[in-house]
């Protein structure tokens, strides 16, 4: 077995910043020492990688990705393969994408085809959500039997998409109970999707076919709404909850008003909710389709209260919901009717820079940064500390991370497969440089040395927060 | 045309204690003078009413009546000729039922019907308003004609009961829209049926299918969550809401909440939440069924918070949602499966006396027994100040009120429909002594001298709080 | 004795809106009857006044009013004589004074101080509150006998103004305590006066002495702050708490706060709050100071707010704050300090017209109107429904009021000694026509009839909301 | 230097637990291996402890006690020697007391009584706070110089205790504009003294004069008053606020709004108030007296309200407070008069054992005891990661505790120098094993190991929470 050391670099993680040297043997972390002292001295390497001036961080873990998702008769953009090499450039070397329970099928049915489209193509490491789209008595065994093996701890149920992927509160609530006795946790897309559907129809009906329809319609109170909703479910089933891809301040502040009450409720915001707002909708010859997704960009003022959510930890984790749709030929579909536009964003590849511009800004430390992005998805999703940090027996998944280097977000370089960046021409200070997955350098200054079917699938444990 | 003239009490109104005596004409009062006055002294009456020692307050309006409602294969035990004459002897004189629209067809249709049940039968004047069963486009152009005319201007919608009156939140948003536009008032019961009903099949399959799970499944955080909800679908629709029969200390919080933010929202509760707790429902042998009706008596505690939401006005007010069943042969439907045991309460003869012990108590105040109890029904439902108070131009419904009497509450002196009392045995302080319907005298010391058909179909304004 | 007789007005009081003609015998008002009924076409009176197309309201009450108050080194300008005369030019007929406690002096010493200076002197009826400099044993008993006497049955202190009316949290504490025993109401001007005397020390050391540093000194936060430490004080004495001229959301906000526990407590905002904003203090050449009063103006934002309050009741009294100081000589003694400034503005004239604009201008409704400026304040201070009101037994203090009148406030056409209009150029819509004062006509169509030393001094029951 | 390898323990900090072997070199934590790892393994050690079966946790940091207090005419019967090697004997390896400022001298007058009583005699690492009796601008600029040296970088001032240690709002907001500037942490004792006196002076000239009315006069709502006026000082300053010894549930709501609304507001507990209540006051025989403090101790329902707060981290650290008094000869002072009890409890050596009894009794993770009682304190007071955590570069101070251990709290058996403890009795499961103090082992299995001396004063950093 192979060693590594990397060395002179600060290591900072969700708890610590050190001057410290790492020493990896195989695929694994198996100290930390004083950088300087003796004992590091001591250490004999196959590798050295001098990280002077960077910093050293867990590989980021990206909770909510979709891959080829089939969506609104087309598919995400991003293969597997060309999904989890653009995580790597970004300094992402765990992925937990959903598998998609089809209608009428089994949680197995839907575990298998995406394991079909993942296993021997991804660069970086990855497990499996499930959405859960039909809730009935064989389906709630399986999920026991997956939360038992690991395969999948975590199950999505969406109070919005009627006909698609909804459930209503009889169903969730009966997940959720199952949830509350094997420990699985239970995510919802949280949004009122019968009140929206009205407004869609109506918003139609008026002609009103623009994208930017698509952020008047999915109102924020009825995000709101459907958090409360879902908080009180869960408290009738006595279950925790994790809300995914939370955008709206009322929304937050649902969350904030569970967790003071000292329910084991969750919350997950996203770069786009962060960094964009709802005037993008707005932009001209059907440009605005290009951020149409679900829960939308909210206005600007929405922003603070996100950052301040992620500050007093009312939300714990920024995944991406990387779900990319072409602009040409995808997102088009929607011309003539916002609800035809595939829903998604592609953001995989940006998501550790965007939240190292916001250490810049002075908006969240650097050890809150780790944590958002890496060590809290690792806990919440029963990966730590094999994932999301670095310690003695973590997995070598590390990123030497250049503070004092910078460059432009925009689809002329990113890698994720897709035609336009919802970030294009935004500057970000900081930039990854050599990036290991589970002790191989998959990447370094600039330079792909990774190979799909390096990446394995992760058996995860439950929520450790609980 | 005869006058009538009442001397010597304290005319007592939601606004006022006054020592006056009051004039009628016809029907109708004319004026009030001080009494001992010039004036007062001076007034020829073919009937002088002496109510020394007593208040004279206006009759009391029940918002929340349901005679001869079909449910759960019978019907309530009440028709509108015994039901409306109990109200009178209970110092009630208007009520607003209930007419509802059959399943698949108009609001028309339930309209003729209930009026064929009412018309020629009352002892006291009615209106009617509307249960929506079924949100359609016919439906909703019918909201806007009944509204106009003022033949029934607020319409129930149902949160719970799936498959019989449930109408999901986009039907709900639809009617709500509405009625932001015609000026309608949106009443609902507000429980999360969908989940409920999860819990009701989980209790019955567990063999908990005694009155007493009827109390355990429908469960406080449910009817708190369908409040919030509905308050949420109100403010997308711009409309005002009005949620009936509030039994839970934490829905209450709900209203609350949305009425210091300004929105016009209004809650009832009836006496069964004030007076009876829970433990009724686990009453032996059975007889904890004579206390199902939903939303579900609660642990006493709530007693108090809803006692403070009537101090602190954000209950406005207190109608009885009066749906007897006699316990032999209809409560008895239930037997072995709670779930069937016919929902309701008779309370219609009992709601003013049981209102004047709290002032006794001490709980509310005189004024505010008024108000609670027919100023503001009157005003909610478009029906002040004709009725609901004592002025120039209001009908005479008056009611001469002996505080200083007491009476013990019983199925064998009452005079309701049904074969027992929620509260046999309970002693209040005070009792109707003279009733006027319409400036006739329908019930004296103890007499009845009203008659069926003697009451008359109300034509009512829009909501008057807004 | 004579009687007047006013015929086909629209009589508004806080409960009811009537057509119908209130007959007056002597100071009293003894009945009312339905317009064009027989019984009011009976009626025989030595004068009739012809209300068609008006209002017939009770007299305005404003509780709270500061004639000749000494502030630092001068006087407020209006005395007893020219400011009740100004109160009933604008439809006021009911003021409520505050008598100073001297320092080292006896309660008994203001209020002999304040009689003298209103005995004789008075166009209108007055009473007087009772200002607590210096809270001691003896004091304390006072408050006893003045509250027996019906002579102060309120008592006013001051968290701000340290060195002059400042009470500490113990006085404060042992005033409530006496108010818990004897009911007597208290008073607080709740602002953290030990806080802000050092923003302002700091401020004028830093050369901030313009009128606009007034306004910033003076934080939002610290009225908030107050606010908050008077109703703990209140709720550890068991005492009610009446909270002076709230000016601040968020001061408000706690108010409301309280009152959601049930908690018996009372806010009154003023004119200033409703209509001016902060940006008046920083008008050019010393300008601002015509708009310096404690708690100050705020930001514009405010105004929603407290217009909010008294829609939902957490706000229940409009009065003026009435502290009149000329410009020129007066407001000038603070030039080049601000501190220095006399705290106070005009306004007893305007208030009832500016708040009839927000009717017209949909903020309040016409009943609403007639609470906060006339009902309310009578019954919070003991004098319903002797004032405030118009029933049998009413003192005969009405005012005529023509709705589709206009005119334009100004210091040019006002009836108050001071030098400018702090509403100048602003048109309202509405206004007085006939004024009563205990039967009397006072003004009628812009002429005065009235005389100083009509009013009399009025004992006053404790406060009626208790 | 001699180098010394703890092995074969779980290291637990307030990010990890780690099978882990720690290599320390001279008084230094140098470096981390996986346990059994090559790397560990090779590691040559002066000393090997084999910490099989026990935690390797970070020493305790104390940030609240009070040696050697003078307080009402006695002292604390702590001496830094007996306090500090109580401490450690609980497994405390730091400890921040608190130097209090003369009346009329200067802070440096206090830092200088207080190092001359610790210097030379401590058994651990010792920091000081500073208590600010008088805000002066002498002061506000000594505030400055030792944030700036790192002698003291926080500062303590008194709501309460007037005519003691008890500053005005003023004073407080003088201090907190300093703080905001000089980035030092404001603390503060937070109870309404004032309002609290006129109880006490009440209290005793009723006769109540037993130790139980110290806990009635000291209400809890004059707690949660307290706060929310620091907090609103805070915000007005701009400055960060910590909250010592929270013992109200409704003080702790105030703290948990204020952190919801982004503010850095920050509170502390400590074990009295976790694990004893009120009840405790009213021991016969003046045993009461043995649980006066301030804050007092609340009901028992407060305590779940405070473990909450630990858990959503509203509540960020537990110390002691830890100020002894005999029973004997100290608090028999106060026989006759509570008011005259010194108040203070002992605690330093019980805190780690009690919280480490929450977590077997599942009401906080090992890693959050950690968080709680080493590295919040730490990061709070800017002495991590020296203090506070085990990584690489910490001084090496450590505690291997065995959770399988256990023992009885009593004062026959404990260290501190006082008669009785205030957990007399109470069985606690775990148990220290060693404590290392900078490399040194002080304490080995019931062995004293240490010596007066060896503790040496900490400079720190300011607060590192923001």
């Amino acid at each position: 077995m192979s060693r590594t050391r990397i060395s002179n670099g600060l290591v900072v993680t969700a708890a610590d910043e050190l001057r410290a040297d790492v020493l990896i043997d195989g695929q694994t972390v198996v100290a930390l020492a004083a950088t300087g002292s003796a004992v590091a001295d001591s250490w004999q390497a196959d590798t050295v990688i001098d990280a002077t001036g960077c910093y050293v961080i867990p590989g980021g873990v990206d909770a909510h990705t979709h891959m080829e998702l089939p969506f609104g008769g087309t598919a995400a953009s991003d293969t597997f393969e060309t999904g989890t090499r653009a995580a790597a450039w970004g300094g992402t070397t765990t992925i937990v994408d959903f598998a998609v329970q089809p209608r009428g099928g089994s949680l197995r049915a839907g575990l298998d085809a995406w394991h079909a489209k993942a296993e021997g193509n991804c660069a970086i490491d990855y497990g499996f959500h499930t959405i859960v789209s039909d809730v009935t008595e064989p389906v709630l065994k399986e999920m026991d039997q997956l939360t038992d093996s690991g395969e999948s701890t975590s199950f999505k149920l969406f109070m919005a998409y009627p006909g698609v992927f909804y459930s209503d509160d009889g169903r969730i609530l009966r997940a959720m109970q199952r949830a509350a006795d094997n420990r699985a946790l239970v995510m919802v897309h949280a949004e009122n999707g019968i009140a929206i559907d009205v407004l869609v129809e109506q918003a139609l009906a008026a002609g009103r076919s623009d994208p930017r329809y698509h952020g008047e319609v999915r109102r924020e109170l009825l995000e709101a709404e459907a958090v409360h909703r879902a908080v009180k479910l869960a408290q009738v089933a006595g279950s925790p909850l994790y809300v995914v891809h939370v955008s709206a301040g009322s929304a937050l502040a649902e969350i904030a008003t569970a967790r003071d009450q000292g329910l084991p409720v969750f919350g997950e915001t996203c770069p786009q909710y962060l960094f964009l707002d709802v005037d993008k909708l707005a932009e001209p010859d059907f440009e605005g389709a290009k951020y149409v997704c679900s829960t939308p960009l909210r206005p600007r003022e929405h922003q603070a209260e996100l950052w301040k959510g992620l500050r007093t930890d009312d939300l714990q984790v920024v995944s991406t919901d990387h779900c990319p749709f072409c602009f040409v030929g995808q997102k088009e579909l929607g011309r003539g009717d916002f609800s035809k536009i595939p829903n998604g964003l592609p953001g995989v590849e940006d998501r550790m820079d965007l939240l190292h511009q916001a250490v810049l800004d002075g908006r969240i430390s650097r050890r809150r940064w780790v944590e958002i992005a890496c060590a809290a998805p690792a806990r919440m999703f029963g990966l730590y500390p094999r994932k999301g940090t670095i310690a003695p027996g973590s997995d070598a998944d590390l990123v030497v991370y250049d503070p004092a280097a910078a460059h432009t977000l925009s689809a002329a370089t990113h890698h994720m497969n897709v035609d336009y960046s919802a970030y294009e021409g935004t500057r970000v200070g900081g930039g990854v440089r050599t990036v290991l997955s589970r002790g191989a350098v998959v990447l370094d200054r600039g330079r792909w040395l990774g190979r799909a079917g390096h990446g394995r699938f992760l058996r995860r444990d439950t929520c450790q927060y609980l």
